[in-house]
């Protein structure tokens, strides 16, 4: 404990620097980091082969190998990440409302840096970088706590940076890393009160419920999608099955693919052979309610927990319903809040779908897919929120940010 | 445990309708509750009589009585409150913000109610029917905790509201009680994971304290307020004299107040024997350091806990300091991050100061005393957030809300 209140110490100070920084100067630490990214690479790859060769040892799957390993051009792509968030708009400093009160006070809502983040994920090495570029670029200090699968390779990541820092004279402490990855540290690690002002956890659904239910700090619990599609009465058929098609098999471990299909009965009969078929094709298994079985042969019975369930591959479940309401009601049951979408050509059933779903991204006629900071034109994500405190869905630089009252007075006085 | 599921289970239910309501229909609740507590005021008046006969008999001080005891007039004026907040903008279904995207999507940032919201307070009932008016005009259900002091008025309030809500057709679960004022109840209470999207305790430091310690649910810390005013070297000595006069003996119980101050050696010599001077008059008691000690007579020893306490009293503490520097890092290490002031001619000390404080309301040449809901032009507040996630500084209505992403498509698939 007492390591990472040093962490935390060496953090704030680096945070208090880092809120009096301008853009120009962030702008250069981040350049300067990708710079020494790319002309480190060597050292970088050194460091990442033996993390690679461990998990290979240890008989991890092909696809986390994959995940874990660098190449050159992994890094070049890493250090072209610092560059375009040097590129987006600086958030710190916007006046987000100001008024000017009868008695002369000037009142602006100004935004401003938390502090210190501290960011938990698993093995990916490059969201190390990710993650500091959008931490520096919104004026915070952070301290990252990655995988021990990926370790070597994180400590190289941070190193190099935290030189290219120093280099430009700004505070290396912008950016540390915790490394000892036991455990025990990253328990301690959520309850460092006083030197985090808000933890990310970025990975599976048990890295954020252990989180969520041990921190001690602001937490954002963020990427946990049971994402619904609901094909209303009245869908154009042929789009809703491009939709599905697309939600589901585009791309099928990530957050904002579809898990569940709910279709109104009055299409039902049509709909669901279209969709089985049209899946099978793809190798997806689906799981349905009686009424969905009855109306297309190959569907399983799905039980209670698959409609709840974040399949996350080549799973799908099915539910007919009798009406809009029960489908919302449904939704609202069994969704993880993250993005949900209706394939209507009727508008009040579209606007009522909008307002009633509580999740933080609610579409109409389009693919859940497209949750996601880049595609919503924010030019970065840290993740995407399922909570509805502080922020929602996907996260920029502003989910990064708070802000504070600057009031300018003349000698005001309350009467 | 069953019995709060139960409030949460009708809370939630009421949420949804609310989430469905318009303008109209929230404001058409508002003004029959309005009227109800009015053509009501004999019940009310009936059931406060006993809270008050028994705080008398606890010896209870005469300011508690004073703060729980209700009058026709008293009724009249929490009416009015409710009238106010049914003029304010809905913020409910505004735009936060909107984008084509180059694929067609239109993405709308949209603000929603948060749900359900619980409310733990003490003792005065008036707050029953505030925080009854914000967060119904906000879209949410709210349940509330009162204190044991004023359970009958609680009740007797809570029942007429919803009888107003019933004759309208509206959602009566909108507002409810937990009428077991237990330790016991009010734990389980903060553990209402669920149900409750948000809880926020308005009372003294230890109640926000041991919520902020118990609570399962998203919390937001209000009120505890530190309050410091800086002397810088450049001030116009006439205005720092009235400022710290206005902050600290204006209204001394309350959070905005001024507790402690700093002031920079350059004018310490003058400024300090005429803050003294100053106070004095008004019977407050001085505890300082060494150099303000040797500055004037009558200032008592401060102890390193006189620095950071809020006093809510006649007792400030002073702190002379070799720099602005020096006052803001002791600023930022004993504030409870609610509201400082700079007294300054200096508009370079003014801009640091305001960017490196790292407080929700950050004055240059104005009492602390402003920082509220109602002086910021918010016509309302739930209180004054203490802490830098989701909302910060005075809240208004918006600080009960979260938004949602509105996604408009025309059969968008992601390539």
């Amino acid at each position: 404990m007492a390591e990472l209140v040093e962490l935390g110490k060496r953090a704030r100070e680096a945070a208090r620097i880092l809120n009096s920084l301008d853009t120009a100067a962030k702008q250069r630490g981040l350049r300067a980091s990708a710079d020494a990214l790319v002309s480190e690479a060597d050292r970088i790859l050194e460091a990442n082969a033996p993390d690679v060769e461990a998990a290979r040892k240890r008989g991890v799957s092909a696809p986390l190998v994959d995940r874990l390993t660098l190449t050159k051009e992994r890094i070049a792509a890493m250090a072209e990440g610092l560059r375009q968030v040097a590129e987006l708009p600086d958030p710190i400093g916007a006046v987000m409302d100001h008024d000017v009160r009868p008695n002369g006070l000037q009142i602006e809502k100004v935004r401003a840096p938390f502090g210190v983040i501290g960011i938990i994920y698993e093995s990916r090495p490059n969201v190390t970088a990710d993650a500091f570029a959008l931490t520096f670029m919104s004026g915070n200090a952070v301290i990252l706590r990655g995988g021990s699968d990926a370790i070597g390779s994180n400590m190289a990541i941070v190193e190099v940076i935290r030189k290219a820092l120093k280099s430009q004279d700004l505070p290396e402490d912008a950016l540390q890393l915790v490394e000892d990855t036991s455990r025990e540290t990253v328990r301690e690690f959520m309850k460092l009160r006083g030197y985090l002002d808000l933890l990310i956890p970025r990975g599976g659904a048990g890295l954020i419920r252990s989180v969520v239910e041990n921190a001690e700090v602001p937490v954002i619990e963020t990427g946990v999608g049971n994402c619904h599609i609901y094909v209303d009465e009245s869908a154009d058929l042929r789009m809703a099955l491009d939709i599905i098609d697309n939600a589901k098999t585009q791309r099928m471990g990530v957050c904002n693919a579809a898990e569940s299909l709910v279709v109104h009965k009055g299409i039902a009969p049509e709909a669901v052979p279209l969709i089985r078929e049209r899946l099978k094709a793809k190798e997806i298994e689906m799981r349905g309610d009686e009424a969905s079985i009855a109306l297309s042969e190959g569907i399983l019975k799905a039980s209670e927990e698959d409609f709840a369930t974040e399949f996350l591959g080549p799973v799908l479940s099915i539910k007919v319903v009798d009406s809009l309401d029960e489908a919302i009601a449904h939704i609202n049951h069994y969704s993880t809040g993250h993005s949900e979408a209706i394939i209507t050509e009727n508008k009040e059933n579209a606007e009522r779908f909008l307002r009633e779903i509580d999740s933080a991204c609610v579409y109409v006629n389009a693919s859940t897919r497209f949750s996601d900071g880049f595609e919503f034109g924010f030019g970065a994500e840290i993740g995407i929120s399922t909570q509805k405190f502080h922020a929602r869905g996907p996260m920029g630089l502003e989910a990064l940010t708070t802000y504070k009252y600057e009031i300018r007075g003349t000698g005001q006085v309350r009467g």
